[in-house]
């Protein structure tokens, strides 16, 4: 019997388009989600062009602790420009950056993180920032696992994707940082191109360098894609609605009520992280990602939230 | 001879993708170009998702005169809004607009025009704006043709929008007209859908109204996607690099500059309105669609300059 049973059990595992998730509550809701919408004649059934899906960056499709990713590019540019900044040395919050004091750093808040950002990411072309973006990805470590940061995204959601993208959807991200910052790299990760990411901007202004027409990036916030900038950003970008949205935390509250307060089948995700020993485990008092009022908003809204423990077979690609 | 003339000539008519253009230089450099992109092998060949391509709407997919037909739109607004405003007959802009005086409409300037925007766009829904649009679009007609304003679309740039896409290209608009004026109808009319459309915009707000999310229009402007603001808006929302642009004005001569100015095969377009009998003719000294820095700059980079006259078998689909 037990000859006779396998077979058929690896026929499963290969029909299943989800395969690093458990068989729990939160994969029967996609698979269902995804099955109503593409019933044709189905009364949910929703046409091709209308299959918009939405997915949060940091915490959603990849990880995020002990701070995030883009911040320790800030850091490593902080570095890197050292040399041509002395006067850092003795200038807060370079100097905490530099010396690797983590607490004072923290402590320099929002302020002090813009400060760091307007430093380390404007002043140059947008080519050439790419160019230090892909630099960074290819090389920068990841200080727990030693792995690449980009290694750090969630297979099940990389499943999730694919799902989505097979069944006719466009999968977009719509996420707090930087858009500049995902772009060169979220293609060959996620599978999704550049004119589908969404993200905070600084400005940029078109000049001619050289006989060149280039576009420098300057030290000006442009665009906040953050709490109710996420449904300004979707607007904007995609003018379209989506039916579909993922997020891990309270700035992706308006995201996903705004997707999910249109008319016919829409589906709400949070990624809960509860898994201490693979990944992390955080939610109403984190300082990054801090998942509280959309807790609770997802149980009268009746979103699907994903219990990373639980709900996943596998975190990474990697196998962690 | 003749007889067996005919079916091979017929034959050529339904094969030529580029049938409402005659067989000009213009035509040729199209054609040469898509060839030479889309050649496996070829030095010029260009991966599928780097084929983007770039389209200003006014004057360059569709007609601009007397007035950018988004005016007429804005207009038809303020006759509508009227009760509700009795006191916009002792206040200008607004008088010319109820009395149709164009003169001292035309005298208020750029100022005298965002007061008119300002009041006819904003202070409602996206939700509602888009209905208003679709209302206008499917019922108001051009004076001079008394047709639909959306009839008024060049059927050669519609035959070079189906070529393009035939060849892997995705097609954009980046037009210096309001981006949720358009996104109602291109789809419809041009095959372009709404997240292809890059335009200019006013700020919008996350609100809960009523229990239900929305977005409001605020009379505040967010971004000018005109002159130096395409590259911008290109870069923003496409985040490559378009190897294909063209356009009408002066107001497009960034846009060219930034896509003709990279690497490798590059297409720059300007349509010169040069037919005063089908369509119109101006050009340097224009209020509407003024062309001129472009012109000059288009000899000395090699850019199409279409003469819509001798270039264009037809212009409009319904024959004018
Ligand atoms: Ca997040
Ligand atoms: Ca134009």
């Amino acid at each position: 019997a037990v000859g006779l049973l396998a077979p058929s059990l690896a026929k499963a595992a290969a029909d299943d388009p989800l395969p690093s998730w458990n068989d729990s509550r939160s994969k029967t809701a996609i698979l269902d989600f995804v099955g109503r919408v593409t019933k044709e004649g189905g009364s949910d059934f929703v046409p091709v062009e209308d299959r918009i899906a939405v997915f949060d960056n940091d915490g959603t499709l990849w990880s995020e602790q002990p701070a995030y990713f883009q911040f320790f590019f800030a850091l490593a540019r902080v570095k890197q420009l050292y040399p041509e900044h002395p006067e850092w040395e003795n200038q807060q919050p370079f100097a905490a950056a530099i010396s690797g004091d983590m607490k004072t750093l923290a402590e320099s808040g929002e302020k002090g993180m813009a400060t760091i950002v307007m430093a380390t990411h404007a002043g140059m072309t947008t080519a050439e920032f790419a160019q230090l973006v892909v630099d960074w990805a290819t090389t920068a470590k990841h200080p727990r696992f030693n792995r690449l940061f980009i290694d750090l995204v969630y297979q099940p959601m990389l499943d999730t994707l694919a799902l989505l993208r097979q069944n006719g959807f466009k999968t977009y991200i719509v996420s707090g940082g930087g858009i500049e910052f995902m772009r060169p790299w979220t293609e060959k990760v996620y599978g999704i191109p550049p004119e589908q990411v969404v993200g905070s901007s600084i400005v940029t202004k078109f000049e001619m360098k050289d006989g060149k027409p280039v576009l420098m990036r300057l030290p000006k916030i442009d665009f906040i894609d953050d709490g109710p900038g996420k449904p300004v950003g979707i607007n904007q970008f995609i003018g379209r609605r989506p039916i579909f949205a993922a997020g891990n935390s309270d700035g992706d509250l308006e995201m996903l009520q705004w997707v999910t307060g249109g008319q016919g089948p829409r589906f709400g995700m949070l990624v809960h992280h509860t898994d201490e020993k693979r990944e992390w485990a955080y939610d109403r008092q984190s300082k990054v990602g801090r998942l509280d009022k959309a807790l609770d908003a997802a149980v009268a809204a009746k979103w699907t939230v994903v219990d990373m423990k639980w709900d996943w077979a596998k975190i990474y690609p990697f196998g962690g």
